[in-house]
């Protein structure tokens, strides 16, 4: 498949930062300043790279022309040692490709707490620099994974504006250096002309509905960014405002990040099973999101999957962890489309369901009966290889 | 050693709700009315026991002369049936015991959504009620079991106001009755004077500092319950109010209760580990337990603790889950008394310290230098065989 994007060039390289010598540095350039939104961790505790690339957002107006991902160290931890390395390793790539330093962001993923090997990287700029390309999508999408065991790139196509517009979005997974830190990253560019703030509307609302709703293990990182840029040289009228076109825009952007987020929750740590958790009829989004997390989070009810169990009082015990006041009584538990809780009582047909949990995917819907909001979260099974991954358990 | 309390009896027998034939039907019986305080589940979905049990609480003033206690079945999302059977069992016990059946408490615990066998338990009263026996309290810790490998008695004996006081506590911890659910049960009996009111305040203190300071999956029962009866038999002074001798009650009943609550997570499914989370100068106590809550539920700390690991890069970013606004910069991180992590980075001492997590109990303590609040919660690692334990995993 044909990963290019008109006026974005990209590379991934092996700089030496993993012993393992697998690709460890990315880097994505538009050939002009791209109109950027981003969503970085909620961690109160931030890496460098995720500190000093906010700040350019704001000081740039939100125009970008340079990103730099390197995997095997995270710069967390690492004191305002960290953030000076991030600093000078930007300024000198800003400096190779002869562009400004606010216009340079960066991100990195990997061990917490050792410093960032900016020799190394600063060492191998020019070499990747030269391996820019319009086909470097995928050796990028290489150089930003950790324990993920596929790289993970989707590419759209569409109309708008009569102008063909690209779509491409890479993600790296929660995925362990052994035996360090899960962090998700995503980048998405585009050809298509959007002003920066529409942008980060669009972009916002659509990584709420994806890469925010999802779940492996309930943690969150110190790294977690996405990031999106749009270059304008697809030369359709910029998109301003609330319009049809930003809906099909809105349309299309949100089933990409959606698509990515399920291959982070097909590749998640010794996952065996991809469940969605939809939450049905409660009184506000807010509500049904958090009864969602809570059986997506549980550990008992993860682990009942993983043992392929239709053990659905841990399901309702997870429920009723909630701190939102729901009916006890009037709840309803559907696996796939066989209901087997009803009022919250077991409707006997439970053997009936028993067969839909051997599969790799399944449904299940959880039916408030209090009002019309509703939440899906995607979740995994809780299996004795996650375990052994983040324990480095001797196998 | 001698687990009696003058003015109480208590039996535990097999009633053939366990397929295992074990003991699974237990009772305690207080000779006199004695004033009782309970905390019960936070769960929003509560079973049927638990539902009643807090209604006669009320209705009867807080004066209970009897607690039964099923093992085997949650008596959970069993609708109006669930709350019947609790009624009718209660029933045939107070006519048994000639008591009033508003001073009859029960609990259950086991698989949920299964209606309570109320044939096997009534036709197993009479039974029951002929073992009672002052020696009894070994053979109910017994009964409440399910996949606790051991009884948990603890007992103490203190003088107040010139007598001698009895204070004894059983608990069944978070085991899981393959493949169901975890549920923590506690009964407190002692034969000091002292009135409900103030009961309930200093057994809600505890609670507190004890049940609800620990942690092994974060997954809170529908069946959870702590009770203490006290029976007044040892003729002191009731306690009214706060006085020296209440005081020293409440030192004693803390420190039972922290005993029991060790007991525990020393039995918790699957552990190799006690760990204890210390968080200090946080700015509030609210805001001390978030945070050791945040590490001590973290999947990803408690499978480095299983794998012996020192990565306190886990811990930093579960602390950083937190949503109160600590200082990200100014975070020091010892495991028991060395530092590995000094104002958000590594000290150097990490290797001195990793022996430390080699053995069955250590503690990490979380300086936040904000304020003067601290909190200590009390966690387990994340082993393979909790995963077995809880997806029924074929060994």
């Amino acid at each position: 498949m044909n990963h290019r994007v008109p006026g974005f060039l990209a590379a991934g390289i092996s700089a030496g930062i993993k012993s393992s010598q697998q690709p460890d540095l990315g880097l994505i350039v538009s050939q002009v300043p791209a109109a950027a939104a981003a969503v970085f961790t909620t961690n109160k505790i931030k890496a460098a790279p995720v500190i000093v690339s906010r700040e350019r957002l704001t000081k740039s107006g939100n125009l970008v022309r340079a990103v730099l991902v390197n995997s095997g160290n995270a710069n967390a931890c690492t004191g305002s040692a960290g953030i000076d390395h991030v600093r000078t390793v930007c300024h000198d790539l800003a400096g190779a490709l002869n562009i400004s330093d606010s216009q340079v962001l960066m991100s990195s993923t990997g061990i917490i707490g050792v410093p960032l090997p900016i020799r190394l990287i600063s060492g191998s700029l020019s070499r990747l620099v030269g391996a820019l390309s319009p086909d470097g999508i995928n050796d990028f999408a290489h150089a930003i994974m950790t324990t993920d065991t596929f790289p993970k790139v989707v590419m759209r196509t569409f109309k708008l504006s009569g102008r063909h517009i690209s779509l491409c979005g890479i993600a790296k997974g929660a995925g362990m250096i052994m035996p360090r830190m899960a962090t998700m990253l995503s980048y998405i560019v585009t050809d298509l002309a959007i002003t920066p703030d529409v942008l980060q509307v669009v972009f916002c609302d659509a990584v709420n509905d994806s890469f925010n709703s999802i779940t492996i293990d309930g943690d969150t990182s110190t790294n977690d960014t996405a990031l999106m840029l749009a270059n304008g040289q697809a030369g359709n009228a910029p998109l301003k405002g609330d319009s049809p076109a930003t809906d099909a825009f809105r349309a299309e952007l949100g089933g990409l990040l959606k698509d990515l987020a399920r291959l982070i929750l097909k590749d998640a740590e010794g996952a065996t099973k991809t469940v969605t958790i939809m939450v049905l009829r409660a009184k506000t989004a807010a509500e049904a999101k958090d009864v969602a997390y809570q059986v997506a989070n549980s550990p008992l009810v993860k682990t009942a999957f993983f043992g392929e169990d239709l053990n659905w009082g841990r399901i309702m015990a997870a429920i009723g962890k909630t701190a939102y006041d729901i009916n006890p009584d009037s709840i309803d538990i559907l696996i796939n489309s066989v209901k087997v809780v009803e009022n919250s009582t077991a409707t006997g047909l439970k053997s009936q369901a028993a067969d839909l949990l051997k599969g790799n995917e399944f449904t299940v819907t959880i039916d408030l009966q209090r009002g019309s909001a509703s939440a899906e979260v995607g979740t995994t099974d809780l299996s004795i290889e996650y375990v052994k991954i983040n324990s480095a358990y001797p196998t």
